[in-house]
């Protein structure tokens, strides 16, 4: 049981449901002294809510903030620092139909199962893609601290529907590029193909999936512990528990067991009075460290699974097969506005290895 | 810091270099009443051993267990088990000059940069394959345990080389067809191939990678938690704690990316009274929980490090670019004895799910 | 770092300060099924907030609790459930002079120090007592789960400013005598003499301080777990981490220490075809587990150090020795509101220990 | 479940049985750099083990620890450091007779109770105080850690079977005085009567308990966690969990509730330039956080369970009264023995804190 906690030194726990009465985090164990307010979070979560483009959900998630405690006078204060998002106008009748009727690619039945029938199912309630906002907001906090070391994490889509985008591994220019079109792909070519993609599904009743890949340029070498808390499993576990995440890969991922250990081997040379390597498939990670490359990793998400097509699925008081039709508003492709939580899970992560390596400060500078 | 423990009421810690005097794994949380002697952890261990065919190393590690506490008069006893294997044999020598020049594709360097230059590097030291060991070992309780419940964990190779074998998605045959051949492949034509690529690569100085499914059958639904103990995210993170893992999938994996939701949703149907999907793409896990289907678990591993051809590398103590070739006995290819090692993985995550929602009792049984 | 949460399976975090916008905690890994409301919950806030006697501080704290996740339909849903009381009306100005002059007896120099002066340090912020109402929230969770098996926990002051209560050892009456006076203490004659020297202290700009016991009734034997997470240990850190408390004991404590162990020794019988100990010197904990006795434990309250005497202290500004006379409206002894902080962190720890042995179910019934 | 774990950062988990292979411990998230080898270890185990005087058991446990992993060339490498003592020659038929006759006050019934009949009874097996070798060897690696930042832990005897030690509060002078006599005490008139005391109930086929009292100097002002890791509570936790402790105090304890806040007030002053308390009435520690002042705890130690003399119990199997009466080698008073045990205890914790706030390096200097 518990389960909704993660992190060694920098603990974030999770709450909240789709349609109760908020989202929210509680993130532990961040360092005092950073200056932190509402709108450094607020920037991140505007990223993620729908209704902001025609390729996501027309819901109107306004997603405001509230820092409830851990922060004074702008600053952290080393105390854990509670951050909600108040659910506003959700409308919980629509879902009465899938009380007992699960929704085929969605939790609700395991959760039944799970919960003998108390889980909240509307919207998915405790498993609603919505709980991505607890992510978001205790990845800016995150994202804040890392900028203070210079640490910069990127993300972006690189495929969607099956097109893929031309690869780039340049934090900067992806973080320009990315934001330009509604997919958020740094290849615009590709972008606009992806939106043609998820337009044509949508107006078809269905969805699409794809995948984002995350960049984390200037981490030092040696972050992560060896074999049971390694960087890259700790990477994949906080990826995974991102609903729809059915696939992470590291580096050259699964290409990598298609190659020679010769082609595959990352050697070593200088560059600067620094030893770096010739190439990068491992993806900056190396038996669970960082070997002080860029990092490289890739979470597959799914085709959202509320669709407006009918489905077969079971009454689970009367025990018999029937059918379901989702309505409501839903994202085609929720791919784009998973970018931001990818971003947030790799960051928080991150802190918590910099801070168990002694690569963070427990305080950050003295208050006047 | 801290690392080497995994698990919250099956807690599971490992120990040990591969040069050192051993490698051993504690396993704390095992029910009491489980029948269980060196005997049983010896027989899965013995698959994991090199020496046994010609596709892995030659070196001959005898890899006895011993379980030094936690069992009484047959039984467990509530009490931590711990289970060593005593290193034979070691030829530490050969790896001196690998004290200041990092292997490629190994964690040499990221390891000497963390610890200062402290850990050991002898074949590796902490970050060796030979860690492994301690996943076979508490695998070796943790299956035993699942066998009580009627729980079935069955991995096999299914690509080596880029070689693919035909799905089969039966545990029992696959449980018998695998051990018929040196790469415990279920689908023999493909395994022959993939014997020959071994062979090929082996004798070019060389190496290749493959990739691994896992099986389990018996599972009820509604196992896991969500959000951020998802069953699915607590898979993928000790599967990428063994080294070499560079990519993990559930079900369908990166190709669910690629699918409509109408093609991916796994739609319900009742099938003797209970609830079933009519297709399996999530593998098994829907919002981090189990839903009675078999799990479908694959890990990607890279080809081994280890090989004879000469690479770039650094002098760690000069700071100058230098080369290296490695000799000794390695494997051209890990794959066939990670088998067992993510049977292991599998089967100590699910012990400790099925502990926390209840599953398995804490107590078997009463002694007379 | 970390640091606010606690337990294994029921995983408790708590967050807020003094003078924040609320005190708040987070319960994780209650189970599904459970009947709860706001009222529930705050009976037991209204027991530990201050304005409501001539004995405790004459601020009005109205403590209204807000449960913002993890309920659905009036009944516990497995998810996290979160729970706020908001700050209201705190007048901060008061707390300047603190701001560099630390107050004798409180966390402020150390906290200071810690978190290089970014603390909030209005009222002590997050080390202030007014985070006890955490305990309590948290706590009314896990009592309304052991009243469902039938396990009682009652604590009582026992003794203030030196004078101590008769001895009674039996919840039902305790539970009635306690809450009939002021003190809550269940001997009447000692509970006036207790009144009158609390208001002596407070007419002389003074406090005291005192000892509560705790009683749990109901308990099976073979509760806890060994060595490094015994019963009692677990008792006693929760304990220690209420603010004030400067000793714990179980069963005879110190007294035990005095003892021959022919005498302190509590020896076996059968009562009712159930095993019995025929004394209960041992607080009904042996080696770390329960024994099926009723439990004993106490834990000593210091004097509350906020005092209207002028004392010494420093200016961590000019570094320089200063005095300090604290105004506002303090305790003169914290011990009759600490009776429900007691019991809410001996609930919390039993409730996790309950859960770890199995003997609370993960789901309470199933939903109609 | 699980519980053999203890610590965030600094993590260590014991394992082992009085009459099984052997007692153990696995230190993780030790700084690599640490020069260690076994005597360091040994120096402490043979403070802790019998046979070496009259007031303690005439068994002989040679106790001689193996370092089977974590270190290499004389230094720890930041891997997890594996020790073990192997248990020899001890003799386990006469236990026997305890199989189903719990011995009273020892854990023998309820881990009866709580392992359905499967615990290694034999001389109490995982419950037995031979387990607090695990304990010495633990914190043998932790005390070396201290002594780097000049930290010091000191325990000695205060009180046996009611005679009190005058007060001495300096490390240096307690080191020195306490090892001069059987007891550990550092008041040689007191030791003088503390013995008799001892060998008086040991002809008496009795036993007697006592309190021992820890120092620690030289540690910063704000080490610790607020609220819900607070440095006092994690001591009270680690020192309840040795066997046989029934009260743990922090600064006065007890007495502190006595007092007035006028007089219990610690008052600040400067000395040096530095903040100091011109009493030292909390032990050194307020809010949960150091305050730069010595540390003061105690922990009271019952009379040792196992006495010669005739106790009434019941027969497991029959369920029926009768009596035990127990033979063998025990200790008369095990304080003395406790004294290194709860200098381990204290130590392993420290350094976990220690860790945690950033006050000890993670790798200790760069090896050439």
């Amino acid at each position: 049981m518990g389960g909704n906690s993660i992190g060694k030194e920098f603990v974030v726990t999770f709450f909240g449901e789709s349609h109760g009465r908020c989202v929210g985090a509680v993130v532990d164990g961040c360092p005092s002294g950073l200056s932190l307010g509402e709108k450094d979070i607020q920037v991140e979560l505007d990223r993620r809510r729908p209704g902001t483009s025609k390729v996501s959900s027309p819901r109107v998630e306004l997603d405001e903030v509230e820092i409830i405690s851990g922060t004074f006078e702008g600053f952290t204060t080393g105390a854990p620092i509670c951050l909600v998002v108040w659910n506003r106008g959700a409308e919980s009748t629509a879902y009465d139909i899938i009380r007992n009727k699960p929704r085929p690619g969605h939790a609700d039945y395991p959760a039944h199962v799970k919960y003998g029938g108390f889980n909240d199912f509307r919207g998915g309630g405790r498993f609603s893609g919505r709980t991505t906002a607890s992510y978001v907001m205790a990845g800016a906090v995150a994202e804040k601290l890392l900028s203070i070391i210079g640490v910069k994490v990127v993300a972006h889509t690189i495929e969607i529907a099956g097109i893929k985008a031309r690869m780039i591994r340049d934090a900067e220019r992806i973080k320009k590029q990315a934001e330009e079109n509604l997919v958020r792909c740094a290849d615009q070519s590709a972008a606009e193909r992806m939106e043609k993609a998820i337009m044509k599904a949508k107006e078809e009743g269905d969805s699409v999936g794809g995948v984002v890949e995350c960049l984390v340029e200037g981490l030092s070498a040696g972050i992560g512990e060896p074999i049971l808390d390694s960087l890259d499993a700790d990477f994949a576990k906080i990826l995974f528990d991102i609903p729809a995440v059915k696939g992470v890969e590291v580096g050259l991922g699964f290409d990598a067991a298609r190659l020679r250990g010769s082609q595959n081997n990352d050697q070593y040379a200088m560059k600067a009075r620094r030893v770096i390597t010739t190439s990068n498939n491992s993806g900056g990670i190396i038996g669970g460290l960082s070997n002080g490359m860029p990092l490289i990793l890739r979470a597959a998400f799914k085709p959202s699974p509320s669709i407006a097509l009918k489905q077969k699925t079971v009454d689970l008081q009367k025990m018999k097969e029937t059918e379901i039709s989702i309505s409501g508003k839903h994202d085609p492709c929720i791919v784009p506005r998973a970018v931001p939580v990818v971003e947030s899970a790799v960051a928080i992560t991150l802190v918590d290895h910099l801070l168990r390596a002694g690569f963070l400060p427990k305080v950050l500078g003295v208050k006047k």
